[in-house]
């Protein structure tokens, strides 16, 4: 499966779907849509646009279902773009929220337009998912079509669920490791799991199979956050692209954040004094290792890892795109196929 | 037609889709929703939640149109809460962008909740329109509710066209009165054009009718808001429950300030240098009536007054439902009939 010819698919109708607001009066509006999609301004090119990840899955899974022809997954590009775009409505929104000033090594979009202009921009992405939806209904019966924006609607209430526990989090002091993953499954999850159920619908998946999928991408969306979790605190900056210890600093309570609070050890006592300083940021990550917070974190990622992949097995995608997804999935998962 | 009827149901049903947030875990996040709507908190009552006048003009079209039994307004209540739940998104983002304190008397809700919260709060019930539509499935053919779901999506767009010229317009000094149209057909003519033709593919009106019926609507939000500017120069206080000339003060490029501008004179003068102070508002409302903008824009009120009306006519809405419309448009219109 050449994923080279999905991605430029991808592109080609995402910037269909931005076109609409292409017109005179709001081209300066149209072209801050396009920064923020990496198409255009300072860094535009592949490294601002993101890997499309939740795209890619999309269409692999659709092409992956049992007797799905090989130009099968053309007619879902339209979602695919839907879905890609719902990620980059919720990043604009959340760059705001969180006061973050880059992506992507880039001056995040409300850094450049203010923030009111952003919030309309974040809007407009979300408005062009629907219609992208809408756009399916060229190739498939209008059933399939509701069906399919039913469950994309439904997540993205999830993904408004997970940012309000997210935010307020940051000012509880009461949490468990428990209260996490209704957050993570609503921040990362949900959106990963629609990709692989709306996939599987507009493939032509009976239920068992649509279900296989969707948790699938469920725990392959937990999995990658545990991961994500991990390496913010002790990963590697290089692999990354942002600072290893960035959560410490960030104040972000993360799975081993949670650990270390609910250990009411030395970790949480530091914690509970104040925003953790960059001279701090090592001795807090060797305390929190200490108190067992990495192996305890570590053990859930391998957990999580392990079902993502026994789902997709149960799922059992067909032919070039199924080996595309699990290699997808052990990419994201980072481990040796 | 019993109106208290349908805003009745248009409230249950405003309850029961935002309900979707009422559990333990999001019960506070709901609750932020609740606030908005004007269900819970400061001021909650009739006057907080606003007179639900997109809702209601979609009820009274499906069941103006021909044929339409007694009852088949209630297959459609869905559709109502839907453009209402839009109407509301849109006033909870407007009021983070225009830094707006009060809200239909009360505090808004991100002067409670904080700006980025609240930029979920009005992402959540964006998100609770699209479901509204979805439901729609009970009672109709999926085909006619994609239908409906597109005119909306469109619609959606159209209102984020509106927001970025609004928030454009602010810092531009070259603007003529021709811009005006644009940006006034995004913010307030588009949703009120779409809540008549919704109602009327729901109704089942052929496209003709259809046309008429969002063609009334549209012409209808024109008048309104021409109407509005007025009222924010020259207007009774007790009427609008806004001070009456609080559009000079904020610096609104309404379309009577606009057409001073564009006469150079002396009112175009004094607002080149500054803000309009207090003391000099009843200055500046007599100086841009008196170089003809109040008479220009009055008669472009009656202008577009007459066309809605006679939309209205083309139309031809039917019974009880029908003389209920052109009720509802005369009172907005503020003519007695």
């Amino acid at each position: 499966m050449d994923t080279k010819e999905l991605l430029s698919a991808i592109e080609d109708e995402l910037k269909r779907q931005v076109a609409r607001l292409d017109e005179p009066r709001t081209k300066p509006f149209h072209d801050m849509l396009a920064y923020h999609m990496g198409w255009i301004g300072e860094g535009a090119g592949p490294a601002a646009t993101g890997k499309r990840i939740r795209p890619t899955m999309l269409l692999l899974t659709v092409a992956a279902c049992d007797g799905a022809s090989a130009a099968k997954w053309l007619y879902a590009v339209p979602a695919a773009a839907a879905v890609e775009l719902v990620h980059n409505f919720s990043l604009v929104h959340d760059d705001i929220q969180d006061n973050s000033e880059k992506r992507r090594g880039r001056t995040t979009t409300w850094k450049i337009v203010g923030a009111p202009m952003a919030i309309n921009v974040g809007d407009a992405l979300f408005v062009m998912s629907n219609q992208a939806m809408m756009d399916l209904k060229e190739h498939y019966p209008a059933e399939i079509v509701l069906q399919a924006a039913k469950v994309l609607h439904n997540t993205c209430l999830d993904l408004t669920r997970g940012q309000f526990l997210d935010m307020s989090y940051e000012k509880r002091n009461d949490l468990d490791v428990e209260d996490y993953w209704p957050m993570v499954a609503g921040k990362t999850a949900a959106l990963l799991s629609t990709c692989c159920h709306i996939g599987a619908i507009l493939g032509g998946a009976d239920e068992g199979k649509q279900d296989a999928y969707r948790s699938f991408g469920h725990a392959l969306g937990m999995a990658f956050q545990v991961q994500d979790d991990i390496l913010g605190i002790w990963g590697d900056e290089a692999l990354t692209g942002k600072s290893a210890a960035s959560d410490l600093l960030e104040g972000k309570k993360s799975l081993p954040v949670l650990h270390g609070l609910v250990q009411k050890g030395k970790f949480a006592e530091r914690w509970g004094k104040g925003p953790i300083q960059p001279d701090e940021v090592e001795e807090m990550a060797n305390l929190l290792a200490n108190e067992g917070a990495y192996e305890a974190t570590y053990a859930l990622s391998e957990q999580m890892t392990t079902l993502a992949l026994n789902n997709l097995r149960e799922a059992d995608p067909q032919g070039e795109a199924g080996e595309a997804l699990f290699e997808l999935a052990n990419k994201l998962l980072k481990r040796e196929q």
